[in-house]
This record gives C-alpha cells, structure tokens and sequence, in this order.
C-alpha cells in the first residue's frame, strides 16, 4: 500500500485546492447571517462524497442544519467504519486581528509549518480535518484499496452544541450501524510526537444576565445609591473560584475522578516544555488550580470560563452611565462522570442564589455535552495505533486533551461503538482564533495514515 | 417684571421651536464620528447669542472643539454675570431603547410632565437649561430689562472631560472677568419643591485593559491552564469594594470630610421617599455603602462604578474562546477634598498592583475633576434663593447633587469667583440615558426665573 504515497505526491496540488474551495464557504452555524452558507457548504460536502467513490449519499432533514451521510458498502460481512466530521465552523471574529481574511485561504510558511499552511476559519476545526478522510476514501475506492464498509456523517453544528445530530442519532440506528467511529477533530502533540486522544472533556455553555434599575442611569446622580449590574456581575463571577482556583459551586465536584499518582505519573511523561508553552502564548506565568501540572489542568480537571462579557458603554471616549443589564457567556468543562445537565443546573441554582436583592438574574443554558475516556487495549485503538507507527515511523502517544466532542458520549449510547480519535492538527493551529491554520504536512499526512486504519482494523477484526 | 410671564406666554412656541432645532444636531463629543455636528451645534449657539442681544459674540479656537463666548457690557460699573453651560450631549447609544429616535425631537405627555416634555439627547444635559439663559436674555435685552453685564460662555465637551475649557480659562481671565457665575445643568428636587445645588462631586474617569494571552484561545485546550483576561478582570474589579462596599483602593478615603451629624441631620430633612426610588427605578432593595442612607450615597460620599466592560465572544450564540484582552471603563466620584489627580494615581497603582503575574494591565486615565461646595451665606446664593421664591412661591432647599461639573472647581481658582448652579431639570429626566427628556414647564420657568436671579444679584450687590 506504499501506493498512498505516489497517489498523494501525485494528487497533492488538487487536495490542496479542493479543501481551499471548501474553506471559501463562511459556514458560521453560530450566526444566522451566515445560513446559505452553511446550506451551501452542506451541498459541497455531499458532492465531494459522492465523487470520492461513495454509492449512496443523502441529504438528511434536521430541525437545524442538515446531515451529510454518504456510504460504500462492498461486503456486509467485512466491518464497517462509520466516519464522523463537520463542516460548520466559529465565528471568526475578532476580523481586525486576521493577517489574511478568515475566508480568502492562503498558503504561508511558518515556523512550525516549514513547507507551509493554509491560514482559513476552519481550515483545521474542522474542515480540513473531516476532507482528509474524504480524499482517503478516494484514494481507496479509485485504486482498490478498499478493505472494508465506510458511512460518512457529517453534520452542521458541532459548534453550537449538535443539537440536531443528537435528534439525528436515535433516529437512524441502523443506518449508522457500525463497528468503530473514526474521528479527527483533536490534535496531536507535535508533528514529530504523534499522539492519540483518549480523553475528552465535556460542556456545559450558559449565558447570565444580571439587571438592576429599569434603564440607564446617570453614574453621578445614582453612582453609589443603587446596584451597578456590572459591578454585581464581576463580584458573581469572581466569586465562582476560590483563592485556589477551585469552582466554588456546591456539588460541583462531586463526580470529578481522582486519578491514581500511578496515572498521573503516566500523563506527566508526555513530552511538554512549560517555557516552551509560555513562549509560545507570551505569558509570564501560567495560572490555574492548586495542585495540579498546566497538562493536568486543561485535561483532567474540570473548569470554569468566561467566554464574552458586556454591559454598559463600549465605544469611543466616556460615558459615564451604570447600564440596567450586563451580560456574559460562561462554559464549564467537565471530566468524565461529571453530568453536563446536572453541572448546568447547579451552576443556575448556585448563580441565582449568590445574587443580590439589588439585582434580578437570568441564566440561559446555551448546550453542553458528556466527557468521554477511550479504553486503549482495543482492536481499533491497536489499529489506529499501527496505522500511526506506519505512517510515522513512531508509536503514538495516548493524550487526554481538554476540548470536548460531546457526541462521543452519544455515539457510543445510541450506537454502541467505541471512537478512535485520529487528530492530525496542532495546538498552535488557533483553532477558535483569528488566523486559524493547518499545516499542508498535516493535512497530507492525515491522509496518508487514515488507509493505514482501515486496513489494519479490517485485519485485526478477522 | 411681572411682564416676563407675558412675554413667555406669547412665546413659548418660538421658544420650543428654537430649542427643537438645536435639539435636532447630534453633537455627541466622545464620538469623533460626529464632528461636524458638533461644529454646526457651535456656530447655532453663536449664532442665537448675536439674536438674543449680545453685542459681541466670538467663536474662540481651542486645542479641542470651540468655545462659544459672547457678551453684552451695559455699564462697567455694574456687576457682571459670567453664564456657563455645554452644547455638547452624551452618546445616544442604547439607540434601541428610545422610544422615539434621539435626535429627532418629540413633545410628549408623562406623568410627572402633564403639560409635556421634548424627548431627545441633550433635551436637559444641557441644551435645554442652556438655551434658557439665551432665551431669559432676549427677554431682557428686547424689553430693557438687563439690569447688568452678561457674558455667556458655551463649551463643546463638557461630557469628556473640558479639557479645552481647562486650557482656555486660564489664558482669558481678562475676558472671562465676572462677579458671579450661573450655571443650570443639575437638577431640583421637584416641580413643586425647587432646591439649588450646593455641592458637586469630582469625577475620575479611567479606562483598564487586561491581557493574557497574545491571541484568542480555545477554552477546551486551554481552559484552566491559563490566566482566562475576563475572569481576572472580573476578579480585579469585584475586590475594588470590600463586604460593606467600602472602596479598598489604599488611601481612597484619606481626604474625605465627615460630616457632623448636625450635617446629616440637616440633609435628611429633604423630602424624600425610598419606596417611590424603588419604584421608580423597579428594584427591589438599594444597594450601597454600609452606614450611609440613599442621599448620602449619592451625594457626600465617593463611589466607584464600572460605566462598561467588554472582552471574548459578544455575539449570538456560542463561542468557547478564551479572549486576549477584556476591558472596563470605570469612573469614581469624588467627594470635595479627594484630588482627582491624586486619587486616578491610587487607582492606577493599585489595579496594577493586585494584578497576577500571569496577565499584563493596562490603565488609561480618562479626564476628571474635583468636587465642589457652595457656601449658602452669599449675595448670590441669597439672589438666587429670591429668585425661586418669586417664581415657584417657594425657597428653595440646598442640596448636594452626586453629579460633576468639574470645571466649576477651575473656574473658583482661575476666576476668583463662586458659581451658582440653577438647575431645572428632574431625576427622572434620564439624562445620559435612552429617553432624554426635559418638561416644557421647567424649561419657561427657568426662563421665567433667571431674570429674577439679575434682578436681585444686581440690587444686592449695590
């Protein structure tokens, strides 16, 4: 199969250009603005499926934004590998902090990326990511390698909660049957560092709103006499973490694992430079929970965000006014165990209840997610983990990592299938930030490793 | 003198027409986008000075937009009233919540203004009572009713700080020479309770930005691993006030008068009912420093309010970022005797100071100014004082507003000379907010009163 290789080499200028297209589209699922867009990446999605090979692809109907699924069946009796991806992407704001417009791709070296990546929203979370699989399939079905059955899901709105996947699943059990879930919507920890993630953590996103006085008031007249919402806002959220960065709602950690030293001993031999990481984000000093390495706190540890706060006057020059409302958008991350409906509820009970007289309160609860823990002693781990050592040369190194995916938890209830997480993108690929962007290298190896998996999988399923 | 109800009577549409086209102009000054308008604002109030009567009246360049100056000397030997107001207003913004567009003047009925009000920016803060001074000067002029000197001086940037005014003053003490000056751009107490104002409060106006990291993160991969900019910023400002909203900046309070409890006494004479606050506003309970009742929060005592906070993802939906920066416009009022100098550098040095490492604090000093006490023994006080009583029937109450005007500080030092402030307007005329309004009653009796005030300084002064 060191036929990949050529075909690549061979095809490398139309991959590229045909991920470009697809990264043209501003697929915002966040902002309705964007909805032809999203309706139009949807329609890209499908046709590049259909042209890699797959002898059935569908549109599907949701409430929200609509499914991808595309398959080739070539043996009911060989196993199947049901691929999951999106094709919706984060707002791309801040625009003014992009070197090159979020949807005009374009191809820069860096540091990291010496032979070059392609800077676009999107470009690594997660369609560049999802479009490897897409043009590996293609290389399987034009050249015979094929060794097994594929479906392919790609959904709309993974970034803002997949609402509509999670009404989707249940529906279609047995067309999604499978028997693994390949995904790479993750990172890896250096192009030299191949890991896999076992982790994930899950999310709770709620949006507060605290209001005092009925309208705007002058600063001077009421200043003092009356309770500032922004003010009271700030003294609530300060409150939510104690002096050591704990989360101080009750019951918060309640369900939170305590891993063995054993297995935090295992995590700390993950090669990682806290210089290295400081440098990189020009910070002076990390910050975080008590106790617990930077690895451990962004993987392994459950969290508290502010994501957006607003209130009062923003432009130019002063105002000096106390604004009736302040407003602010806060995610939890959550480990295994820890119920992202039961987290969401505590946080609304506790938030409502450390409020002032003064002041009304509204928490929102935007979506959330379950956590998820891959067991690494399986068939597909043992696949994937070949496929990479292929590839690379290298054994991959098993990574708990700190986003969430919260329709792993869903897959594995509704379908019964474990997920592999094949993530090829960096941590310094800003994904979520201006000038997002995917190594060319990454992009084209991703692709080169993805047949390795099938073909092994099919083997050790024998 | 009685003639004056006459000639308001058959006046009064002319005279709301002309404050209707003033009205119209957006001269926002904290807002560079309306320039012209302000511009076109200075040259209306030079251009209704010269009709009102003045036989000079000159548009005096600053570093800053310009200073309307006009006068009319009737005899060098009579005392000369030295009028100050601002033509400039407070940004409109939220726009959405006028009920009718902000520089698009309407008169309506309220409950508290059964004879109407005009809703618009500035229609109070400070077109409004400013126009009342020119208006009380036709009268005079046109009837030979001035019994002595006017000068009348207009800024444009009263609501960002005077800083030309500040420039100006001291270079044209000649011009600006006076035996008093008039000021109405405060408030009284009630339509039926008139009150002059009697002491001010500075103002110290700065802008804080906290950075974390050098670009907008993913709050999976690096939530709880980094300083989130927000949450510090949140924390910063929450302990800016301790459990009984005292303010914790080191040395804050050292220079703050404590009143005798005589004082307090006195103050809390003033009719003033808490229930009709609350409902006014629709909160539930008042909120503000422990020890202190609502009037002497907002008046004898110093306050710090956020006026606006911003950072991450502001939009619809959900965005799991963690921001690079995050921002607050904070203001604190000053009691006479704190130095606004002195305490924006306590400010400055103790935000910085109780920022982690781990973050990087920006501090921008805005504009400010000191507080301000009038003593009550004076000819002017007691000219003014007659002058309610003859056309509300009533002696005024004096009272301490919670409000700025700083330059009127300035203009004792540069001018050697006390300032009466004359205001007309209600607390519930929303200034600085959405639904700016000012009764078409309070803007004739103002007009009606300010002759009253020449009348008697003049014959007191003799």
């Amino acid at each position: 199969m060191n036929t990949i290789k050529t075909y690549i080499k061979d095809n490398k200028d139309r991959f590229l250009n045909e991920l470009i297209e697809l990264l043209k589209i501003p697929s915002v699922s966040a902002d309705s603005a964007y909805k032809k867009d999203v309706l139009r990446t949807a329609d890209f999605v499908l046709d590049s499926l259909k042209k890699a090979g797959c002898d059935k692809v569908e549109l599907c109907e949701t409430p929200g934004y609509p499914i991808i699924y595309g398959e080739k069946i070539i043996d009911k009796n060989l196993p199947t590998v049901l691929v999951y991806g999106h094709y919706d992407v984060q707002p791309a704001d801040p625009i003014n902090l992009w070197t090159s417009p979020p949807f005009e791709p374009v191809i820069k070296k860096t540091e990291i990326h010496p032979e070059g990546a392609i800077f676009a929203r999107g470009a690594c979370d997660d369609k560049g990511q999802m479009f490897m699989h897409v043009k590996a399939l293609e290389y399987m079905t034009s050249t015979g390698n094929l060794p097994c059955n594929v479906k392919f899901m790609i959904e709309g709105e993974e970034e803002v909660g997949s609402e509509s996947l999670a009404w989707f699943v249940p529906r279609n059990r047995e067309k999604l049957a499978n028997d693994v879930i390949l995904i790479s919507d993750t990172g890896m920890i250096a192009n030299d560092i191949p890991s896999i993630t076992t982790g994930l953590r899950g999310l709770s996103y709620v949006e507060v709103e605290v209001t005092g006085p009925n309208r705007d008031l002058h600063s001077g007249l009421y200043g003092g006499a009356v309770a500032n919402p922004i003010n009271i806002l700030t003294k609530m959220i300060a409150s939510l973490h104690d002096e050591n960065n704990h989360i101080t709602i009750p019951g918060f950690y309640d369900n939170v694992e305590d891993l063995s030293s054993e297995e935090r001993a295992e995590m700390a031999k993950a090669p990682f430079s806290l210089d290295k990481y400081k440098d990189a984000l020009k910070i002076d000093e990390v910050y975080g929970e008590k106790g617990y390495s930077t690895n451990e706190r962004n993987s392994i540890r459950p969290t508290l965000d502010v994501n957006g706060i607003w209130g009062g006057y923003m432009g130019e020059g002063a105002k000096t006014v106390i604004a009736s409302s302040a407003f602010a958008k806060i995610s939890m991350r959550l480990v295994p165990n820890q119920d992202w409906r039961e987290i969401t509820e505590l946080f609304k009970k506790h938030f409502e209840s450390i409020a002032p007289a003064s002041v009304k309160v509204l928490v929102k609860p935007h979506h959330g997610g379950q956590g998820y823990v891959t067991p690494i002693d399986t068939i597909e781990y043992k696949a994937a983990s070949k496929a990479y050592e292929t590839s690379f040369g290298k054994t991959p190194i098993p990574q708990r990592s700190g986003g969430s995916i919260p329709i792993v938890a869903l897959f594995e209830k509704e379908l019964k299938s474990k997920t592999i997480l094949m993530g090829f993108g960096l941590d310094s690929d800003a994904i979520h930030s201006p000038n997002e962007h995917f190594g060319v290298w990454n992009y084209l190896k991703g692709i080169e490793t993805i047949p390795y998996f099938y073909q092994y999988f099919t083997a050790l399923s024998k």
